[in-house]
Parts: structure tokens; C-alpha cells; sequence
């Protein structure tokens, strides 16, 4: 058994080898490569890919997971071996059922895509990636396709990126959601909007980055394992959990774009970070969910990052950096500036009230396109009115519509999006309980200390890796499953101080 | 036979693919990578190494080169088909005689070696690399011996790195160069030294990165296809014709080193940036041997980079980057510190006169080593002996002496050195035939122009890859094989006008 398991430990190291090598391409064309290095780049990138999915799908990982399945059942569900065992079974089984052709053509196709959409959406220009839209729609279909016996079409997309959750329980929570944010967001949205006039001032870039990444560093990003560039679209990636790395951009012109950029990736980073070393390599080294990771990009971006108690400790460093622009400025208003809430038309520059809202719709259209409901060539009319209706505003034009998004232009139609609320809804859920256990977190954070909270996040969350599914993981960390109450109460307490919300 | 020639190709690109991400790999860790990253990084870069072997030595290709045999023969020698037939055999004849566990054992042995090195060198600690050394011997004189048949122990080796060339031609070259050279050093070094105090001063970083990429961009280097970061060990490398970096590092309180190291990687980059695009991802597209790659790097670093003409154009620009450290410092002062000869300890930062002594005493010792004349532990005494007669001083310790090069410490024994100093004879060779072809090319170097060299080079030498052999492009390109004259004219004409040299 030993030997086999080892077997399948080194089969699967190489993998994990040849997709970090892959994730180096990646973040090398999205920091440093020259423009013309962009088409070896793409057929790198792709060469790599095919690899590490057949090197994964190698029936000899089904044998020794078959071999290896009666030494499974003889350990404890949490141990390491068995999580190992289950979480790999879990994603061979899942690898197994699309074919390598078909990935390679709608890799293909999807670079075409997104090639087309990087011209159309600058031209506002909806009818030319129509076409490639609707082949997209169409290999989403097959692809779920190759998951027979799904509830909702839907369903194999959402478990691929939120394993336990079906498309009938997103429905539920985002009803339940929508119920409570659709009156806090009206309440909100019909008093005068904040002044953040403050922010849109000129900050030079290097000192936007030098502040961000002290902050990270105070939050607990070790930079021995972890380093910060300059990108388009800030990401963070990893390579080994000894080298977890986050982008960010800079707005000269906007303090808010690099600062909360920097925090959200390095909430995401810090989770990496936080796994168990002995992970290292195998497929527990990574986070559980989308849901689960991007409620740690939200806990340290919005409720820790856009907290006043943590501006009471931060901002008098912030005025220090930038004394002319900020110097006159009070806290109070600053802090309002931070938290300006509005109806708006991007999702990725929306509030933290609103966000959810623009969340919602695009996972409504994902069901309605995937259930052949909606066509895409009604999508901009559709978008559009139902945009009207959740925002009261109508999009001027397509470019900051449907075409605003990269997901559908990049990739499958399908469980793009929900990852987004889900993780609003856990990161509250998850602060909640830290803070429950240690009362102290909130002062500590008032002193610009973030160890409490970060020591109960590892002890409780980052540790696991993917060692258990999203609706394990929360509810031995919470106590619950999954529920929308923390975050509704965070939302009313905090946004309760600002508006009234009463109206 | 067309679909087997494309199979072929598509094989080539994937082990190409592969190679290219494993130099990403290779070029992050050396720039970018934090600390933590490592030992996960050599297991990557070790993973890519053995996909890539396994899949070049792939019998497919055997077959596939065997059945395109009669194809190649039906097309002409210098065919780009026949060529990368000719070639590709070339180099999967060598590969698939290094077993593929031999090369992995000696993968992980250098790594340990090299650790273990770099802490014995700053420690002057010999013995503790001893061990390594004498196994690393051993593993070069089983390599060899997976070519059987060689006239010389070291052939393999010389092969592998200057093909069409053996110990014995080189033997021959360098004692032809030791003649004329020798006289030459003695005549200058019992001279008054030069005074170089002029560029031992502060020079702001920034400053001094940017002047190099400037010169190097006057050069011809396309940033578009490239770009230059910090490195601890400069170096070029290349992920596809589209994208060939450089590297570089400073000493604020020395210009010579990143401004020269800078002009050397950007003389490797006009190489790999001049070859035919439809090259791309074959063995094709690579320079052909080291030595013709070297004779790039030192002739723009050297023949141009410290010529009194380049200089007359670009030291009014050098001072008006560095007012006040060279305001006040007359252009002959400069070129006389820039070209200063000395006989000094480290090879790497010898003059262009005393340098091939430093190669010759390696070369030597490498030739001695594998045919079991020099034992590893005779070594250090060997090396002060020699160092002694042919430089007239003793090192004082063996970290400037036998400890100083990384090759025998991260490599085999083998093959190593002779690439620089027939460089330096080559680039000299291909200079004087530009120069007689366009007698306009030393005054256009005066007015800060080289597009005449540059596009000389770029047809008659980069342009072709690895389809001619060293020996063939040298006499297509120059009109005649290999010799030392030039570079000894080169050598009297420019230090002539520096020194006595009849004294």
C-alpha cells in the first residue's frame, strides 16, 4: 500500500509541477513579457495544459486510487491520507469525463474569443463576439453535458468550483440575500451619496504600492513566500506554498483601485499561505472553493480593510504618506469615501452593498442561457432591463453592459460568478465566529494588530487546504452551515452608522 | 511524407514548449522568485527537464527520422527541411545515448554539489567540495563513455557545446593564441597600469541600468521581442524568437560591471533576436555552438563596447548622465580605465587580453581531469602552480582560486571553458570581414550607428540559426576556417596604441 501510495504521490507532484510551470506563464505574460513573446506564449501555455491533463487522467491514477481504495476506507475520513485519496478520486473522476479533445478545441475557441472580445468591447461592438458567444453557450451545453444524471444543467459548473453546492441552493441563498439587500441597498441609495472626492486626487504609484504592501505585510503576508507586481487585472497565484505571489494595478488618478486591490488578493494569499506544508504538491495544497477563497479576499479587503477601526490605526500613516492630498482630510470622511455607495454600472468597481446585486444577475443569466431560456442574442436587451430594474439605471451602451465582464469571453458559461456572493456572504459568517471566540479582534485590529484574526482563520480554515469540502469547512469553523445572517447583520451595523437605513 | 515532416515539427515544438517554460522557470527563480520558492523551484525545473528528455528521445522521432531519411537526401544540404533533418538527428542521435536515470542521478547530484559549493566558497573551504568534485569526475568520465569511439576523453563534451570541433583542434587553436598572447601580456603588465579610479565612484543604480539598455537598444536589441531585469549572475535567455532577455546586475560603486555586462548578454540577444522566424520552436532556432554564440557577446561588449569610436560618440552622453562623477574625467582617461589589462585572480573580471590565460588554465585542467593525469585533490595546488606561471602571482586563498567558477560545481567536468576564448578569436574573425565588406562600418561606430553591422551579422551569421555547424558558418561567413589572426591584430592594433609592445 505504501508503495503505491507513494506512487500516486509522485505521479501527482508532477502534475502539480507542470501546472505550477503553467501558472508561471501566466503570471510572467500578465507582469513582464514583451509583446512579442505573446503567440509562443499562448501555444506554451496551451502545451502545458494538455500535458498536465493527461498526465492527470492517466488511467494509471485510476488504478492505484482503485488499488488504493480499501486503505482508504481503513483511515479516519480526516486524515491526511484519506483526504488526499477522496479529494483526488474526487477531481480524476471529475477530469475523466471530458475529453481531451474537446478541452483543446474549446481552449481554441476560447482564445479566439477573448481576442474578438478585447476588440468588441473598447468598440462597443456586441454583434461581433454574438457568434463566438454562441458557440461558447453551445460547448457549455456539452460540456455539462458529459456529467449526466446533474440536477440543473448548471449544477456540474457550480460543483466544479463550489464542490457540495448545487445550482438549487445558490437559488435559495441569493432569494434569501436579495430579500434582505434589496431594501438596505434602496434605503441607501435614496439619501445624498458620499463625497470620496478626497480619493480622486493624484497618488504617486510607488508610494500606492509601498503603502499597500506594508499593509499586507501587517496583515501577515510573509513576503519571504510571497511578492507584489504590476498588472492589468490584479490576481494572485501560487507556484509552491513556499512562493504565493499577488498583482495589483495603480490608478494615479484614484487611491481606492491599488490599495483594496492589494488587500483582496492578499486575503487570498494569505490563505494560501496558510496551508499545512505537508499539502505541498498534492491536490489538498489549494483553497476548498471559489466561495471559500473569495470570502477571504472580502474579510481582509472590506470588513478589516474597510473598517474605521482599522483607518483609526492606518489613516494617520496614509496622511503621513500623502500629506497634501489627505492631510486636510478627517477620518470621518475619508472613511465615507471608502464605503461610498452607489449605483453603478461595473460589478468589479461596485460597493460592497450593491456588489451582490450585479453578482445575482449575471448567475440568473448563466441558468436562463445554460436552460436554453434565454438566447444570446437578447442577452444586451435583457441585460439592460434587468439592470433597470435591480439598479434603477440603464446601461448608455453594451461596453459597460454585457460585454464588461472577461468570464463568458474567457471561458465556459456556467459557475463563474456565484463563487463572488457566496464569498461576501462566508467571509462574514467566518469573521463572526473569530471574533465571537476572541472579542478582542476589533480593538486589536483598532491597533493595527491582525495575528488573533489571522492565527484563528490558520487554525481554523487556511490549515485544511482542500482537505475538506466549502460546507464542511464552514460549518466546523462556524458552527453553522452556511448562512446569509452575519453578513446582513455586518451590513446593517455598519452600514446603519453611515445611512439611515429606518427610511 | 509532408504529414510525417509535420508530425516531426510538432514533436520538436512540444519538447520546445517545454524547454522554453522550464528556462521561464530558471529566469524567475534568478530575477524574481522570493526566497521560499526554491526547493519546490528545483523540483519543478527538474520535472520539465525529465518531460522534455522523455519526450525527445521518444522513439517516435527515431522512427520518424528514419522514415524521412530518403526526403531529406532528395532535398539540398542547406535546405531549411534538410537542415532541420540534419540537425534534429544530430541531436537526438547524442540524446538517446545518455540513459535518462543516469541523467537524472547526475540532475540531483549537481544540485547538491552546488549547494554544498556555495558554501564553500566563501568559507575557502576546498574539502568540503572535494567529495562532490571527485563523483562529479567520475559521472563526466561515465558520460563520455556513453560515447565510445572519440579520440579524446573530452570530445564528447567539446561536441556537445562547439560541435565540429575536438580536444585536439582546440589543443592546437589555443596553442597558436598562448604563443602570440603571452608576449603580449608580458609587454603590458610590466607596463604602468592603467588608472580605472574614474569608475570606482558612486553611479546611482537606476542611472546606470538605463544607460545600458539605451546603448543596448542603439545596438539593435528590440524590446518589443525583449527586456531587461536584475540578476545576481547576468545571463541571456530565451522563451521563443519573440521574447529574448536579458539580465543584468550593478555595483553602485563600479560602471564597468553592469554597463559591459549589459552590452555582453545584449551581444548574445542580437543572435537569438537576428534568427529566421520560421525557425521558431525547432532546434533550428538557437546559435549554433558557444563559441559563435561568445563571439557575439565580446564582440559587442569588447571590439565595439570599449572601442575609442564608440566612445567618441557615447561618452558626452555617459557624463551628462554622471555629471559630477565623470564631468572632469578627459574621454582618454575613461578609455584607458575601460581597458585597463592587469593580471588578476577571477576570470570573469579579467580584460580581454589576460582573460584567455584564465580559459586555457581550465581548459588544461578539464583535458588533464578526465583523462586521470590530474586528481581532484592535487587540484588547489595545481591551480596556485599554474596560476603562478602563467600570471605571476599566487592566490592567496583557493575562494579566488579553484573555488571561483560555478561550472564544475553545478555541471560535469568538461567542455566548459574553451567556448569563451574561442569566442573572443571568432568575434574578432567575423568583425574584420564586416569591416572589410563595409570599410564604413568604424566611422558609423564613431556616430553611434551600427545598423551596417548589425544587418551584416543578422545575414551572413544570425539569420541561421543552428542550420550551419561553427565550422561551416565561420567559412561561409569569413571566407576562411577558424584563425587567430584577426583577433591577434585586433589585440596588437588597439593595445599598441595603449602600450609599448615591443618593450
Amino acid at each position: 500500500m505504501e508503495t503505491k501510495f507513494q506512487e500516486l504521490k509522485n505521479r501527482l507532484l508532477e502534475v502539480n509541477d507542470i501546472s505550477s510551470a503553467a501558472g508561471l506563464l501566466y503570471w510572467d505574460q500578465s507582469t513582464y513579457m514583451p509583446p512579442g513573446g505573446a503567440a509562443a506564449r499562448a501555444r506554451q501555455t496551451a502545451t502545458l495544459g494538455r500535458l498536465s491533463h493527461e498526465k492527470f487522467t492517466d488511467p494509471a491514477i485510476g488504478r492505484l486510487l482503485d488499488a488504493l481504495a480499501p486503505y482508504e476506507k481503513s483511515l479516519a475520513y480526516d486524515s491526511d491520507e484519506a483526504s488526499l485519496l477522496r479529494v483526488t478520486r474526487r477531481e480524476y473522476e471529475r477530469s475523466i469525463k471530458i475529453p481531451a479533445d474537446f478541452t483543446a478545441e474549446v481552449v481554441n475557441h476560447t482564445s479566439e474569443s477573448y481576442q474578438v472580445w478585447t476588440e468588441a468591447r473598447p468598440a462597443n461592438d456586441f454583434e461581433r463576439v454574438r457568434p463566438y458567444l454562441e458557440k461558447t453557450l453551445e460547448y457549455s451545453r456539452q460540456a455539462a453535458n458529459f456529467f449526466p444524471g446533474y440536477d440543473h444543467i448548471a449544477d456540474p459548473f457550480i460543483e466544479s468550483s463550489d464542490y457540495g453546492m448545487k445550482a438549487t441552493d445558490v437559488k435559495r441563498v441569493f432569494a434569501e440575500l436579495r430579500q434582505e439587500l434589496v431594501p438596505i441597498v434602496s434605503a441607501i441609495t435614496s439619501q445624498e451619496t458620499a463625497d470620496d472626492s478626497c480619493l480622486h486626487q493624484h497618488f504617486p504609484e510607488e508610494k500606492q504600492l509601498a503603502f499597500g504592501l506594508e499593509v499586507a505585510q501587517q496583515f501577515g503576508y510573509d513576503m519571504n513566500r510571497g511578492r507584489q507586481d504590476k498588472t492589468h487585472h490584479p490576481f494572485m497565484t501560487k507556484f509552491s506554498l513556499g512562493d504565493v505571489r499577488i498583482t495589483t494595478r495603480t490608478k494615479e488618478n484614484f487611491l481606492g483601485d491599488a490599495l483594496f486591490s492589494t488587500l483582496h488578493e492578499t486575503g487570498h494569499a494569505l490563505y494560501e499561505q496558510g496551508i499545512c506544508m505537508d499539502f505541498e504538491g498534492t491536490p489538498l495544497a489549494g483553497g476548498t472553493s471559489s466561495g471559500v477563497h473569495e470570502s477571504q479576499s472580502r474579510l481582509w479587503e472590506n470588513i478589516v480593510g474597510r473598517s474605521r477601526g482599522f483607518w483609526k490605526h492606518f489613516y494617520p500613516q496614509l496622511q503621513s504618506v500623502f500629506p497634501e492630498q489627505l492631510g486636510d482630510v478627517p477620518l470621518d470622511t475619508f472613511y465615507r469615501a471608502i464605503n461610498k455607495v452607489e449605483r453603478s454600472l461595473i460589478r468589479t468597481n461596485a460597493d460592497e452593498v450593491t456588489y451582490n446585486l450585479h453578482v445575482m444577475l449575471r448567475f440568473d443569466f448563466e441558468l436562463a442561457l445554460l436552460e436554453g431560456e434565454l438566447e444570446i442574442r437578447d442577452l444586451p436587451n435583457v441585460w439592460c432591463e434587468r439592470f433597470e430594474a435591480d439598479f434603477g439605471i440603464v446601461p448608455p451602451d453594451d461596453k459597460d453592459g454585457v460585454l464588461q465582464d472577461v468570464h463568458w469571453y474567457f471561458g465556459l458559461i456556467g459557475g463563474s460568478f456565484q463563487g463572488y456572493t457566496l464569498g461576501n456572504i462566508l467571509g462574514a459568517q467566518f469573521f463572526s465566529t473569530a471574533v465571537k471566540a476572541h472579542p478582542q479582534i476589533p480593538s486589536e485590529i483598532e491597533n493595527g494588530k491582525f495575528l488573533t484574526l489571522h492565527d484563528w482563520l490558520k487554525e481554523n480554515l487556511y490549515q485544511y487546504g482542500s482537505k475538506y469540502t466549502a460546507p464542511e469547512i464552514v460549518e466546523q469553523a462556524t458552527g453553522t452551515p452556511l448562512s446569509i445572517e452575519p453578513y446582513i447583520a455586518y451590513l446593517r451595523t455598519k452600514y446603519g452608522e453611515l445611512y439611515d437605513l429606518e427610511s
